[in-house]
């Protein structure tokens, strides 16, 4: 099996086919993506929550580090419903939890709650980006014809085969196709969240079968077993994040790196209760408390609302009322640095086909 | 890679690593079990809701067809509570649709709600059945000391690391992990079955981890892509169901075939309705009316009472009203006879292979 020789290395120009995914909110730091990048793999900036003058910081960041491709993600924005009532007893709620987190009484939020997404795209396109990847939702035509215009490489994020026709008939040149097992945020853009929840070992085979681009799988992918099983799909390529969450250049906590080396598949849970949006994380005090949530304003307005509160639980180490964002793969992490995960993935492989 | 040879192959002395699923109700004719023991693979008796009278009908049936070693699936007893009030209510939610079936009105029902286990379980003594697996439980010391005595090969299901490290410690032979994407019932025995749902490139690799004897990746698999895939992950054998329902020799209704190749992975959903128990189906007019329902009788009494609904809706080819039990992968099921689908297996794992 020429495993490394795929239609996705050729495409991304990079010596595996294994992308470190993008994870908004600090883990893709500048040396996380370019250690990456350096070891073979594509490294991805999860710019999500970046303003764009960080976003232009950390692209330039990178291409002091490394001379190989790496790609950035950004969030398509989402329609959201603003609404007083909502919030304000959303806050009443997250009081008690801001004062175990540490942080101080819940404010009333107003817009932007996230990052101007024209602002982000610009830069994108200023820096002349090898490769963007994006989620929530699908890119427009005009900015497809942009990026196309720039000779960047797009991948687009799906979690059903419909959304999969959708981003290639808008022009994209990979689909993700993101399992069930996945760690954080849910890209689905189509349907019910909670109604594209596809295993991996189905998802990948069905989307495969009905595009004629590159697929690329995310979700649970932790080794090199996982590699070789998702090639063996029909994959192209996959794309990995909790694994390198644990990676020593990975903008993470260790009280955080230490949990997910711990987590069992049953220890995650998929939320709205963070950010508004559908998202796997580990089970803590804070998702164990607001389980029965169901008024919840929408994202990216709920993220901003309980942001102060994972930003103090951050800096006291509290994993209670941290977003503990990971896959049901977790307990299969290890502690390594960037470079090091690739050469084990490798290895992996190899001795995999071997015998 | 030497993947016919594994230790699973061994100990079942089959040729190929593939186990056609045991499932309940019908579809595991004695020709469907025969025919995939027969092309080299196990095949299984879904013997669950089987009297033991039928279930040594069966049994003998398979013996006129095959030499090889096919096995038998029981479901452990679970303990379920009776209640006169939650039993009248759910007859009162369901006369509408016993009426869409063409189904007298629901009747109140009594014990037994299933056969009973130990009776199937002295059949498959006295019958010597080589392979006996079972789910919803694990086997006390008794029971597998008993079948130890009579040399027969146990395999438990589990969808957890703690079931199998449970399963494994009861003494049995091998472990099906079943992942989230598998049709029909879950086998989650310890904890919530909502919070044991585990998709398969997690799943398999971090039981295998845990455990010291052979696991079966059980969930999605669907062609010879997914068969090798969960080897990669390894597993050293499969088990697939929704693969064989759609085979001639599968006692399944065109109609319901025909649902099959039809459902895309986000079709199917996990409902209590039918059963009382978490499974997988296809979503039909029956599990979309009752989604809502939160108040249902435990398993098997709920389905014993869906029972006559089922049954008339069966006999009316409406789909309506039957529990079309399948995994996230049905779109990719092929119409074949067993022998073919083997054949078909085979080959495309073979092609892998070499490429």
């Amino acid at each position: 099996m020429q495993w490394t020789a795929t239609v996705l290395t050729q495409l991304l120009k990079v010596k595996y086919p294994i992308i470190q995914a993008p994870m908004a909110g600090g883990p893709t730091t500048p040396e996380l993506v370019a250690a990456v990048c350096n070891a073979g793999g594509l490294g991805s900036v999860g710019a999500g929550y970046l303003q764009p003058e960080q976003l232009q910081k950390d692209i330039q960041t990178i291409r002091t580090l490394t001379k190989q491709p790496f790609a950035v993600n950004l969030f398509v924005p989402c329609s959201s419903v603003e609404s007083a009532t909502v919030q304000e007893k959303m806050q009443q709620q997250l009081a008690p939890h801001f004062a175990a987190a540490g942080a101080m009484v819940p404010e009333n939020v107003s817009a932007p709650y996230a990052p101007d997404f024209d602002e982000q795209f610009a830069v994108v396109l200023a820096e002349e980006v090898p490769i963007l990847s994006f989620t929530f939702g699908a890119l427009d035509a005009e900015h497809i014809k942009a990026l196309k215009q720039n000779k960047t490489i797009i991948m687009g994020t799906a979690t059903t085969i419909d959304e999969a026709l959708t981003l290639q008939e808008r022009g994209v040149d990979m689909i993700v196709a993101q399992g069930y097992e996945a760690g954080g945020h849910r890209g689905t853009f189509l349907g019910k969240e909670e109604q594209s929840l596809i295993g991996g070992m189905a998802l990948i085979p069905q989307i495969v079968d009905k595009v004629t681009i590159p697929v690329v799988a995310a979700g649970g992918i932790m080794d090199g077993r996982g590699v070789l099983a998702a090639l063996c799909l029909g994959a192209s390529g996959v794309q990995m994040g909790t694994a390198f969450l644990t990676c020593k250049e990975a903008g993470v906590a260790q009280c955080y790196q230490d949990a997910i080396t711990k987590a069992k598949g049953e220890d995650t849970v998929l939320t709205r209760m963070f950010s508004g949006k559908l998202a796997r994380a580990i089970d803590n005090t804070f998702a164990q408390a607001m389980v029965t949530q169901t008024e919840i304003p929408d994202y990216p307005i709920q993220n901003k609302l309980t942001k102060p509160m994972r930003t103090a639980a951050k800096e006291h180490n509290n994993i209670d009322y941290m977003s503990l964002w990971a896959g049901q793969g977790a307990i299969l992490a290890r502690k390594m640095s960037a470079a090091e995960l690739i050469t084990a993935l490798i290895a992996e492989v190899e001795t995999l086909l071997r015998n």
